[in-house]
């Protein structure tokens, strides 16, 4: 158990009057007691109520260690009760936490069985203490943007070496095992030509030609955390419309980057960069938000859209990743990892954002 | 949308006196739809209400065609407010049934809009239903074991080969999908020696050596069916030992499979391996159930337990699959998928279970 996490939910539960959390997301297990977790369809629950231990109750076939854990372990097996087995180590009054994530077979169960508690969605508890990378966890995902950047630079020149969208994403695989990376922090996205200008395409056995641009979308997982970042580079020669709009998502990128410090909302960030593209005119070619906070998970919570107006503290770690995507014309992405200091942010990704013209 | 299907779901609904139904898992929506929707994190629910249209509410970055769907579509930005356009929807009499699956995120928000509302956990109306394999998918479910038969008689003599289990899994897709199926319906076990004693031990890089016993379970996905076997033979010479607890497992699988008819209940299947193994005083190493419902996922509702005592219906299919684990001796397991006929079961794998010691 990490006391230091573990206190800072007690706090945090104490002020917003939440007696009892239950807490079921593996990765938000994971963060307080260093253990994962995974029982798949069956009930896991770490129960934390401020002034009794933890108890994590959990299903026999996944024994643990109390002693490592730092939780008393309350165990059982398929056939019995163990929504009843829960509802008997907890209260009924007060406040009760859960997790989003929750499968509402489990949560049902229990509110029949704790028909006077009143339970509420507290995941924002954990997803707020999460958002703050500590001095570790920063260290980590610098490392792991810094072997995303090399990576990167080692994929570029394959965009002309005639591979499938899929196959650049089995070489990418190799390069990150290669330098020491453990994997994929998500499906990477390879697209070319007219696919790059479908912002959700999934990499299909399409191949690039002369002039295409290349959208490439790739992270890896290194020690336990996640890098992301975009680059956009051309097969050959970009032509002259295509340059333009490159041009515009790379101010519309570091405009972003220039917002994102301590005390600005995330929804300026996203501003920053939505104003300046549509000033330029392609404001309705920009169809996603600007980011999205990142960490032990790929997509942690936090995003960065119009609509937040979360205060950005130190720490914060998140996408910025404009984008123009016009059908028949071209769809160029650029995105880095931003961490948020004391004054300002460091941007995570090195690689170079000029414009590339990969020789055929 | 499957009308046939639909017509079973409203009647069940009615038989249940549930007025709406939130349908959310992926698998229940393409069951009725055809359509696989896949919006990871989002909020997709089809909303089922008789006498109404059915209604899909998704993201707009989701786009469906209501005509091919047969439902009216509802789409929502990230920055509505998507419950409460999904309550808007909806009426607040009547009892409410809603997915196992559906996270506690969207529930809570739900019931704090609906706050008069009933709701209970309705999955069981469509597992039911789903349970019970079609004559087309009962013949989808043959030709997923006939290719999930001739993969295993390829894989078994490479277990001399000095492969490691997570090799043995590589070579294994490979024979899958030379053999025409889409690819493994679960992560395969392989385990060599003292792993094959473990049950839930996941492949790694051990090899295997003479007198281990290799637990192989393995299955395919072919044309959106699932396969799911075990066979556990040896490399070189099986122990007089590890004969005999081959044999009373081999002889529980039979005993199981002879169970498995129309009237008899899932518990009395498990029984009729259970009871064998424990009167040859092995009972203690026999530590899981017998076997699960499978069909388009390879774990569906409904168990072969000792405490379901559900009644067998003819296009049932399930898996009979007793062990017994011995650390420092052997672990055995040998499973088949049956399906329930008008009189009894169609045994879905024909892989021979005589003891196979393969020469080095």
């Amino acid at each position: 158990m990490n006391q230091e996490r573990l206190a800072k939910v007690y706090e945090s539960m104490k002020a917003e009057g939440i007696g009892q959390f239950l807490v079921t997301d593996p990765m938000a297990v994971y963060y307080l007691t260093g253990a994962m977790l995974n029982c798949g369809e069956r009930m896991m629950v770490l129960l934390l109520a401020e002034g009794k231990e933890p108890k994590l109750i959990i299903g026999k076939l996944f024994p643990q260690d109390e002693e490592t854990l730092g939780t008393k372990v309350i165990y059982f097996e398929d056939t019995d009760d163990y929504v009843g087995m829960l509802a008997s180590e907890m209260s009924e009054d007060g406040v009760i936490g859960v997790d989003k994530v929750w499968p509402a077979r489990f949560l049902l169960a229990l509110m029949d069985k704790m028909p006077s508690a009143k339970f509420v969605n507290a995941s924002y508890i954990i997803d707020h203490i999460r958002q703050i990378k500590t001095a570790d966890e920063q260290e980590k995902m610098r490392a792991a943007s810094a072997c995303n950047d090399k990576s990167m630079g080692e994929l570029i020149p394959l965009v002309v070496k005639g591979m499938t969208e899929k196959e650049m994403g089995e070489e990418l695989l190799k390069i990150y095992l290669k330098n020491g990376a453990q994997g994929h922090s998500f499906d990477p996205i390879v697209a070319y030509g007219d696919n790059a200008a479908d912002p959700h395409h999934e990499p299909d056995d399409s191949k690039g030609v002369y002039g295409n641009a290349v959208v490439l979308d790739i992270g890896c997982m290194k020690d336990g955390y996640c890098a992301d970042m975009t680059r956009t580079v051309f097969i050959g020669k970009a032509s002259d419309k295509a340059k333009e709009i490159y041009e515009v998502v790379k101010e519309a990128n570091r405009r972003g980057i220039e917002a994102a410090k301590p005390g600005a909302r995330f929804c300026d960030v996203d501003r920053a960069a939505r104003d300046y593209i549509e000033e330029q005119g392609y404001g309705a070619y920009f169809t996603h938000r600007t980011g999205h906070n990142i960490g032990m998970e790929v997509h942690e919570y936090g995003d960065v859209s119009f609509t937040n107006e979360n205060v950005l503290k130190p720490g914060m770690c998140f996408s910025v990743e404009p984008g123009i995507y016009i059908p028949g014309v071209a769809g160029v992405r650029i995105e880095d990892l931003v961490l948020i200091t004391e004054n300002g942010c460091e941007v995570l990704n090195h690689y170079t954002k000029d414009l590339i013209e990969v020789e055929v």
